[in-house]
Order: structure tokens, then C-alpha cells, then sequence
């Protein structure tokens, strides 16, 4: 929480205990929809409501779309039908659409009661759509215009419908509902002649999604050609609505933070940090940690059988941590850096031999540097200097070589696993570090257990 | 690289070896600059300046603005100065700086000689200002308007110098170059009456930013407003230049790759994966390697202190790998959630002890799960189904507890770490897995013998 929003919260509570509520409305109205959110989740619940009353139609339907869920549940509960009604006809149906998805039963049937028949219809038809799609996240509220309008009609036709739209910036030339060419209002605008026909300044080479399209796609194209907005088209190729860039930033960061949580061995949640319960905190994290304490089972067996060897020649068991993180380091550089060139549409599938050929390449110069300075470090450090005498040349080989064999095969398992993963239709993210690091640790004691075998023993 | 790009790249370059001009130039008409410039990159070099050519004058800027710097300077090389003057003066002078950015001195002395002297003096003023901050990255390009100016008069001025603007539908209202406010042009269109003036319309409460904000958070306040676009002012107050969503995007999405990069223990880069050589990605990944490398010796000289503990209880050993990797997965969920709720600007230094009490309530719960799962799985899996007879019911104990302390230790380290990295001035994503692993390796170690010296010997 900013300093600012802190000591904004004071005022505002010593305001409404001394009942000033005329200094309140004139402060809430210079603020921001976002900055008034932010303030009332730092508010106790209950005077949430009062604070709320005291804001303008417009200011209020716009906070209430940047609250959590919780407090608009709240809220909502405290509205009377007719201030629920104000709200929920000043909201942008996308953001209608979302409060419904996320209220339970009783508080969606008094929200659907209170919106008119159209937004009904337009709610309605924004559930329909999978999660995470085009459909799901579009808004149907956009301007469409006819090809044989002219620019001043167009201009005409959005000073009269353009008020509850979500973007009048970019319009859309519809036929039959089709979309067949798109105009903005700079175009119209800057056009040396209001009676030129919007068909003939459109631009025809339209780009659009399906409803069915993933919203991270949307996302991608949107950022991609810079587009204020995309339009989605059903499956018949007809306009049903847009997505805009502010939802597609929302998106874009939405889902590398899920990237981010999968990478990090967490299943992925909807509530920010500082709102997730310890409970909630603990259901998203146990269980990755789970799973991989019983897969070290493997690692664990490993050793077990390699016993004697190791009884016999104690020295090798110090180096056990440093070769395995230094394998799954290896190996979670390579699966990072292949997941995430994967997430933002530089990688294909296709692109394996490339990937792997790089890695192998990169291997050795990674492999080579680590193991001559791992050499020198072991001669020169642990047994010079720490004066450890159970080191001879052949165990410090014995390291270096397992080091540079190692690093050679994170790497390659590194880069393969998230593209296997998305070839299998799985989230390659859920294939990064914990993951990585214990096929790389098991790998790592066999080489290194081998190579033992071969030269010392 | 995508399906479609591949076969399209293909048809293109048979076009080319049949000197069918015409058709090519129909084709790359009707397709999208960041389209056209996916298929240059995918073309030879030497062929790419004969492509470039039968683009149309604005197409091609927008094309070139999307180019690889490589792709660039190749281009650049080979055009007269004519050709060059055309390309840089349809491009937009955020594009403009940044390419002079890019290019080598030769190459920036001719940009620099074939543009306007209006446009020489706007990219020379973006390039003053530091790296990542909002001033290097905003556009000169913006429409401003006068508070008396009526909106009829407001419209005829964006009509007269729009075409150049990177946006016109957000227009900034000054009074000696002091911004004072904002008007939209959906609100100068909707409005009833023409001769309003704007000072009547306007937002008098105008969200900015200094030149030297830095460009992440200017890419926040950009999503958390929803706006088109933000205004810049100097230390004097005085509006210098907008940034536009579509660089915020930008902003977003390299800045988290940057995040990913470093929390995988990787220094940032600026090129594509599959742009980047293996001797790129060697010098990106070494120094940590190296690093991380050289630390690990703290755990092997822990490791030599008991290693007459473990020739005598060789079964220890076995369960060394498994409480390691727990114990690093453990630290870097916290750590990797704390980081990321802090470059989301969710958390602040201030929140640090909610931070830790809600980690240590986490950690409790995981490692209660942890031990008494753990506890299980070494009594009937280990000990009964593989028959290890010198696992006795002490040592599973000593494991257990090793566990569930290395846990709670793994989070608070976890969690701490980079919010006292960003109280020093240090970018907290550096504090991610691969460091804490590192450390939280040699602190289970520590717990793991002195646990076992108080209770097996």
C-alpha cells in the first residue's frame, strides 16, 4: 500500500467521524475511480457504504468496477434496488458480466433484476463463452457503422449512440452484421471532405479474433499491431463485440503473474498477496512440495545404493550440493528462458532442433568454464588451503567431469520439457525450476556415481 | 516462428526469383507493418532492401519501426540519402530517438543529417534523459490545446495538425506550457454545444508524470487509469510529451522478462531467444553459474565438518538431496511471490512484518504436511517396502523435524530477502531461486547436523 493512500485513508475516517461529509464528496470528486478503490479497501467494511453514497453516478459506477469482489459483495448487499440499479446501469457490460461471474447465486439474481432487458441479453451472452476466451472477455457495447454513411453521418450517428460505448475511437463497418472494414474518428476527422462515404476511407484488411480465440492470443495481437481495440467475430464471421487494450494489458499481466506462480512450483491464484489467507497460501503451495519431496524418493534411492562407494570415499558426499545445483541451475536458465520465448510467440514447436542445437552449444561453454575453475578452486581451495588431503586429482576430475556432463544435460532436458509439454497440450510453464531440478538431480548423482565407479574405485 | 509467416515467406521469395513485382506489392499492401516485418526477418538480408522499396511511403515507416535493429541498419546502409530522409521523416519521433539510439555513429550522423531540423531538435531532447525513464520513452508528437479556445476551434486545430500525432484523441490543455487539464475528443464530440469552451470541459485533475519516473511505473499508472495515453512534465511543470499505451505494453512486457530472466538467475537480455547466439546466451548465464558455483563450497565445507558423523550414519546421506530441494522450493515460492507483488506495486517495504507473519503461519502448515507426510513415507516406504533396516524410527524423526524447520527458515529467508534487497536500492528480483537456494542449502545443512548431533550420537 503507497504512502499517500495510507495517510489519505486517516483524513478520510477522522472526516467521517466528525460527520463532514460535504468535504468528502468534494474530495472523493477531484480523485480517480482506481485511487478511490484503492482507498476503500484500506477502509474498515462497514463505512464503505456511507463513502460510497456520497460519490457521483458516473465516479461511483467506475469505483465499484475497480473493487474486489468481497467489498462488492458487500456493497451490494447494503444497495437498496434503486441504488443497485444506478450502479449496475452506469457499468460497462464487461464489467457487468465479470460482477456476475464472480457473486454468488442470490446476489446474481437481484443484479440480473435490476439491469435492463438489453444488458440482460448482452450479460447473458458474455457467459456463454469458455473462460480465458475472446468471448469471455469482449464488451458488445462498440460502434458500428454502414458503408454507405457518410463521414457526417457517421460523425452524427456516434454524438448520438456514443456515450455508453466503450471506445468511439475505432468504429466498425458492418454489413448484414458481417464485419467488412474498419474507420477511426481520426480518419473521419482529418478527411478533407465530410460527404466522402465511410466504405470509401475504411480500411478493409480487417484483423480480428474469434470468440473462441484465448484471451492471451487477444492480448498478444492487441500489443502486437498496437490496436486500441480488436473486434470479435462468432463463428458465422459476425460482429458480436471488441476487446479493448486496457482489459488486454489486465490480461497480459494476469497471465505472466500465472506463469510466474506455475514456474515457481504454485498453482496459480486469482487474489492478490497481502488479501491470500496463510490457508490460502499454504492450499496454492503443498502441492508442488508435495510432489517433489516424494520424487527425491528417487534421489534418496540413488544415494542409498551407491552406500558403500560412499562410506569408502566421504570426500565425494561434500560435493553432492554443488553438482546439483549447479545442474539445476543449468537447467532451470534454459527452461525459463524457452517458457517465456514460448509465452510471448517467438518459439514454435518446430523449433526444437534449432532450440536444442543452441543449448548443446551453450552447454559446452558453460560446461568448460565451470569445470577448469571448479578444478582450480578444488585444488587450490579445499585442499591447500582448507588443507582437506582426501582430495586427489582423480576425485577433483571425477567433479569437473560429472560438472561439465551436468551442465550439458539440463541443459537439453532444460529446453525440452516445455516445448514436450506444449506439445502435449500442457502448460509449458508448470515444466520450469522445481520440476527440472529433480530430473537433473537424479541425473546428476548417476553421472556422477558412474564416473566415480569407472575412475576411483 | 508461426505456421503462416513460414509458408507466406516461402510464396514471397518465388515472387521475388519471378520478378513479380506488381503482384508482391498488391500483396504486402494489404498486410500490417508488424506483419510485414515478421516476414522480413525471416527473408536473406540481401533481398530485403528490393521488398522494402515497393512498399508505399507510410507503410514502410511502419513496417521499419518494427524491424530488428540488425534489419535496420542493413536497410539503412543500403538507401540514398533520399530514401533515408523519406523513412525518417514519416516516422514518429519516439521511434525516431529510438533508432538513433541503436545505430552505430556512422549510421546516426546520416539519420541525424536527413531529418528536419524540428525533428532533429525533438529527438536530441528524448535522448537527454536517463534510460527507462518516462522521458526517453515519451513522444514529442501530442495535440495541445488553449483553455479559451472553443471546442468548434479545438476541433479545426486537431484537424490542421492531427496527422502527425501519435494520439489526438487525448489533447492536453496548457497555459504557458503549464498543463492545467485534459479534454477528450469523445467529449468535445458528445458535447452539445460547439462553442463551449474548453477550460468548461476539461478534466482539471490531470494524473503525470516526471521525465525521470521510471518507465515501469509510468506502465502501471498507464493500466491502473485505463488511459490512452500519459502526460510527462519537466521539474518545472511544464508539458514535454505523452506516453502512449502501446509503448506502456511494451514496457510491461520487457520489464517482465526481465524479471523472469533474473529470478532464473540469468542477467537481462535484449534479444530474442532465437536471435541471440550461444555466446550470448553463455555470457547472460555464467556469472551466476560461477557465483552460485563458488557459495556452494559453504555447503560442502559443511558437509566435510560432519563427515565423521556421516561415515558413521552413511543413511543420513540419503535424505541430504530431498531436504535441500524441499527446503529451496519452499524459499523461492515465498520469494518468487514477494517479487512479483512488488513489481506489481501491491506490496511496499512498509508491509513487511504482515509479509513475515503471514509466511511463518504458511510455513507452519507446510511443514507440519511436509513432516507428517514425510514421516510416513520414510517408515513404510523406505524402511518396510525397500527394506533399509538402518533407518530407525529416530532418524525418520530427525528428517521430519529437519523438514519442517528447514521449511519455516526457507520462507522467512524467502520472503525477507527481497524486500531488504529493495530497501538497499537492488532490483529484488536478483533474490530469487538460484540465491536463496544457495543459502537455504546451507542452512538445512546446518539444522539437518545440528539436529542429528543433539539426538543420534
Amino acid at each position: 500500500m503507497a504512502e499517500h493512500t495510507v495517510s489519505l485513508v486517516k483524513s478520510l475516517k477522522k472526516l467521517l467521524d466528525d460527520k463532514k461529509y460535504q468535504t468528502l464528496k468534494d474530495i472523493l470528486t477531484t480523485m480517480n475511480g482506481a485511487d478511490i478503490a484503492a482507498v476503500f479497501e484500506e477502509m474498515d467494511e462497514e463505512r464503505t457504504p456511507l463513502l460510497f453514497r456520497l460519490l457521483p453516478k458516473e465516479l461511483a459506477a467506475e469505483t465499484f468496477a475497480e473493487l474486489s469482489p468481497e467489498l462488492q459483495e458487500h456493497l451490494i448487499r447494503g444497495f437498496s434496488d434503486k441504488e443497485l440499479r444506478e450502479v449496475v446501469s452506469e457499468l460497462y457490460v464487461d464489467d457487468a458480466a465479470d460482477l456476475v461471474e464472480e457473486m454468488p447465486a442470490s446476489v446474481v439474481k437481484r443484479i440480473l433484476a435490476q439491469a435492463d432487458p438489453d444488458m440482460r441479453r448482452e450479460i447473458n451472452e458474455i457467459l456463454r463463452y469458455p473462460e480465458n476466451s475472446a468471448g469471455s472477455i469482449m464488451t458488445t457495447e462498440y460502434v458500428s457503422l454502414r458503408p454507405n454513411m457518410t463521414i457526417a453521418e457517421a460523425l452524427q450517428r456516434i454524438r448520438r449512440t456514443g456515450v455508453d460505448k466503450e471506445t468511439i475511437y475505432t468504429c466498425y463497418v458492418t454489413k448484414e452484421r458481417r464485419l467488412i472494414g474498419t474507420v477511426s474518428v481520426k480518419d473521419m476527422l482529418l478527411a478533407p471532405d465530410e460527404n466522402t462515404v465511410v466504405s470509401e476511407i475504411m480500411d478493409e484488411n480487417v484483423i480480428s479474433v474469434s470468440t473462441l480465440t484465448d484471451q492471451e492470443e487477444v492480448a498478444q495481437m492487441l500489443s502486437k499491431y498496437n490496436f486500441l481495440a480488436l473486434p470479435v467475430v462468432d463463428t458465422d464471421g459476425r460482429m458480436v463485440g471488441i476487446v479493448t487494450f486496457d482489459d488486454a494489458i489486465d490480461v497480459l499481466v494476469e497471465e505472466t503473474t500465472e506463469d510466474i506462480e506455475k514456474m515457481a512450483g504454485m498453482l496459480p491464484s486469482e487474489k492478490t498477496y497481502l488479501r491470500s489467507t496463510p490457508w490460502d497460501l499454504f492450499r496454492h503451495r503443498i502441492p508442488w512440495l508435495l510432489l517433489l519431496m516424494v520424487s527425491a524418493t528417487f534421489t534418496g534411492m540413488i544415494i542409498t545404493r551407491f552406500e558403500s562407494a560412499l562410506a569408502a570415499q566421504v570426500v565425494l558426499t561434500a560435493f553432492i550440493p554443488m553438482l546439483m545445483d549447479t545442474g539445476g541451475n543449468s537447467g532451470s536458465q534454459a527452461s525459463v528462458t524457452v517458457i517465456r520465448a514460448l509465452s510471448l510467440g517467438e518459439l514454435e514447436l518446430r523449433d526444437l532442433p534449432k532450440v536444442v542445437w543452441k543449448e548443446v552449444q551453450t552447454a559446452v561453454l558453460c560446461g568448460v568454464a565451470l569445470a577448469t575453475l571448479c578444478f582450480v578452486k578444488i585444488m587450490v581451495f579445499d585442499r591447500i588451503i582448507l588443507g582437506n588431503t582426501d582430495i586427489t586429482v582423480m576425485t577433483a576430475f571425477v567433479v569437473c567431469l560429472t560438472m561439465a556432463v551436468t551442465v550439458l544435460v539440463a541443459k537439453v532436458v532444460g529446453c525440452t520439457l516445455p516445448l514436450f509439454a506444449k506439445r502435449l497440450g500442457f502448460d509449458p510453464a508448470v515444466m520450469a525450476s522445481p520440476f527440472i531440478t529433480t530430473i537433473v538431480d537424479a541425473l546428476s548423482l548417476l553421472v556422477y556415481f558412474g564416473i566415480a565407479n569407472a575412475l576411483l574405485f
